[in-house]
């Protein structure tokens, strides 16, 4: 395919914008890719892995001539750097991010404030619990689904664009309305990283005799919570704030149901217990038959 | 190794009695294993994967003479159980299990009116989301932890004869007080099951549509937790109610800590939230560091 872009911007290369950087190099999705670091060791990492043609720390510089320019920064920053950027983005250039909450992507960003800017964010549903550019690999998209949600001025040209980059990262792509996107993800995602964190948390606070036995007896089932709860505090922190009346919303759901278990607990009643916990096994099938896992893994 | 036992009858054999039926024959620790079944379903499926020496429906029969009985049923089941087969445990006898909750198990079996019997229970750490007799396999407890909490007038030969048994299964033996036992695992295993069923409950709620998408985007989190919600209802719900006393402690202090993330969020307090998640990381390094899971699985 020939390139999709002339130069294209990255802003932000941790796990999610080291692994689209691969993609970018491996298929020469762009003739230039520019990489804006946070740190001087950043900088160096990248240079070292070679996954972009250029780093920077300089930010305005960087998306200078940029025909698409990606936020894969925490969501918390977007506000500040689209204020920094905003003048620099030339006519025509697609705003894209790869952030898990939508709806906020368009207050922070303001796009009509940004005569000519095309904003096509994404969130591309995929991860691992590792961090930064070394943790990132060219696969990570494959397979997975990556939710579109393009501003209603984004040209047509430049939501097509967005799209095929993430098919030839192996996704499955999906244009959705950005708040409906974000009540899926409540459950599917943002609630049980909090619950994760939460129990995770709770057994911190043991005393202390008792939490390495409960890491000695973890397989019982603790320790697939600590894979998740051990996911980047800053990324979920801003997660959790800025998808807060989805989260509230499907959170007041969970505990209404856990205090009805707590209560059934108590008071012995097993039936409505064993009923609670046999209607849970029919969704497990139909994400085992939806090709979200294998079957035995 | 020369035969540890006899005869051995197996009570139950589902994923757990299946599998220590695998290790029995493997490794003849058994001169003769019967294996009681719970329908004449099971009964065929014993016979065809050849996993004991004889099945039968018939309880009291199938004890006679044994020289260790291992309760693999529901922990509901045993009060039931033990006053059938009570009268026909012959002296000296070994009465073990591998039920998830131990200080129950003293509740329940009464060993000051078994004269003559040795109680040594047992709880091997291992399990997958499956169940019955073809779930088994002879390596399920490889690795794993498995706690012995002998009570206090069981001999020394007993608990040693027990040992051996998980010991040539491939376990880590441990001897434990049963109420330390069940403290232990209300966190690392009760609590991250109750929690994973209700979040999956939660979602099964949702309206029909919203279901399929839940799905359709599981690989963000949820689909973690609809494995561990795939678990038997029978053995969970008899989990819950048995060990009671530990699970609604733990689950207070979750909710208190729950409670202070949904304030958190509420009042965008981000940096209560991200020193919360932060405080999570170092209990996932400890998990890895104590070989509970491989790096990356």
């Amino acid at each position: 395919m020939p390139a999709l872009f002339n130069k294209v911007t990255l802003i932000g290369i941790g796990l999610i914008g080291s692994s689209i950087a691969r993609v970018i190099k491996r298929d020469k999705i762009a003739r230039h890719l520019v990489a804006v670091a946070k740190s001087k060791k950043t900088i160096d990492s990248v240079l070292k892995l070679g996954i972009a043609d250029s780093v920077t720390l300089d930010l305005s510089e960087a998306v200078n001539d940029a025909d698409m320019v990606m936020l894969c920064s925490p969501l918390g920053t977007y506000k500040k750097i689209v204020r920094e950027i905003g003048p620099n983005l030339k006519r025509g250039c697609i705003l894209t991010d790869v952030g898990s909450v939508k709806g906020c992507v368009f207050e922070d960003i303001e796009i009509e404030k940004l005569l000519g800017v095309n904003l096509v964010p994404a969130h591309p549903v995929a991860g691992t619990e590792y961090s930064g550019p070394e943790a990132g690999f060219v696969e990570l998209f494959e397979g997975r689904w990556c939710v579109i949600t393009p501003d209603k001025t984004a040209s047509k040209d430049s939501v097509e664009k967005i799209c095929k980059l993430w098919e030839a990262a192996g996704s499955n792509v999906e244009i959705m309305d950005p708040n409906h996107h974000d009540q899926i993800m409540a459950m599917t995602s943002h609630l049980p990283h909090l619950i994760s964190y939460t129990i995770v948390g709770t057994a911190t606070d043991l005393e202390k005799s008792l939490v390495s036995e409960v890491v000695k007896y973890s397989a019982g089932g603790f320790r697939d919570f600590t894979r998740v709860a051990a996911s980047d505090p800053t990324m979920w922190g801003d997660i959790m704030i800025k998808n807060k009346e989805a989260v509230l919303e499907i959170l007041q759901r969970f505990n209404e149901d856990l205090t009805a278990l707590q209560r059934a607990i108590r008071w012995d009643e097993y039936d409505l217990i064993h009923d609670f916990f046999s209607k849970t096994r029919k969704i497990r099938k139909e994400v085992i038959q939806a090709k979200q896992e294998k079957m035995y893994d």
